[in-house]
Order: C-alpha cells, then structure tokens, then sequence
C-alpha cells in the first residue's frame, strides 16, 4: 500500500492530534497514519488518491501540500 | 444576531487559525469570529444554529463543547 507523504502547517501538539482525529474518520481507508510535528510533515499508508487525502487533511482548516509517494 | 459561545481545544495560534479558516468557509451566514486561546473561546455571531456551528467547528478535528448564547 503506498505512503503518501504531506507537508501540514501545524505549530503544537493539538494541531497534530487534529490532523489525526480528522484521517481517523477515514476509518478502514487509512492504514497507518504518522506525523511529525517538527517536521510539519503528515505520513498516511493508504489506497486512496492524494487528492482525497488532502481533501480530508484541508478540512482541518490547515494549509496542505503533497510531497509524494514516500521512498523505503 | 445572536453571537454563540463555544469552548475550544486549542493550544496555540495555530489551533486557532484552523478554527478562524473552516468558520470562514461558512462565508455570509458568519458576520463575525472571535477567538481566544488562552480561554479557549470561540465566539460566532451567526444566525445558524449552535449544532450548525459546532459541526463545522468539529470538522476541525477539535473537541468542541457548546457554553450558549452570550449576553452582552
């Protein structure tokens, strides 16, 4: 399953556990979510286009860009 | 118009911007937004109604709790 990796603005804890709870709705869809808040950077193991990842990540009202499929 | 108050998980200027960004997508049916973090209150003047609010403040990823209707 590929690991699509963001780039997510988030500055503190709460702006990370957000992101989570949002991909958590997700449910089955989502197999693996990592987040780095130092980074910025949101990782998500899934069958669903970027786009749609990124959709669901927008609606945390977070500014979003895709990074690309993540290399091993 | 009635201004709504709602407690907010948010811990930085970021949490709050997220919470600014999704009421701003409401566009006309919000007249205004006042946020403070350190209370973590969120107040809407709105003609909405409060669950209408609270669902879009939630899309956030948020834990919101409604407090009412805020006397002047």
């Amino acid at each position: 399953m590929p690991v699509h990796e963001f780039k997510v603005e988030m500055t503190c804890g709460g702006c990370a556990a957000s992101v989570e709870r949002v991909l958590e709705k997700l449910g089955d869809k989502v197999d693996k979510i990592n987040i780095n808040v130092e980074d910025r950077t949101v990782t998500v193991t899934s069958n669903l286009s970027p786009d749609e990842l990124m959709e669901q990540i927008r609606k945390t009202g977070k500014t979003v860009t895709y990074v690309g499929v993540k290399k091993e």
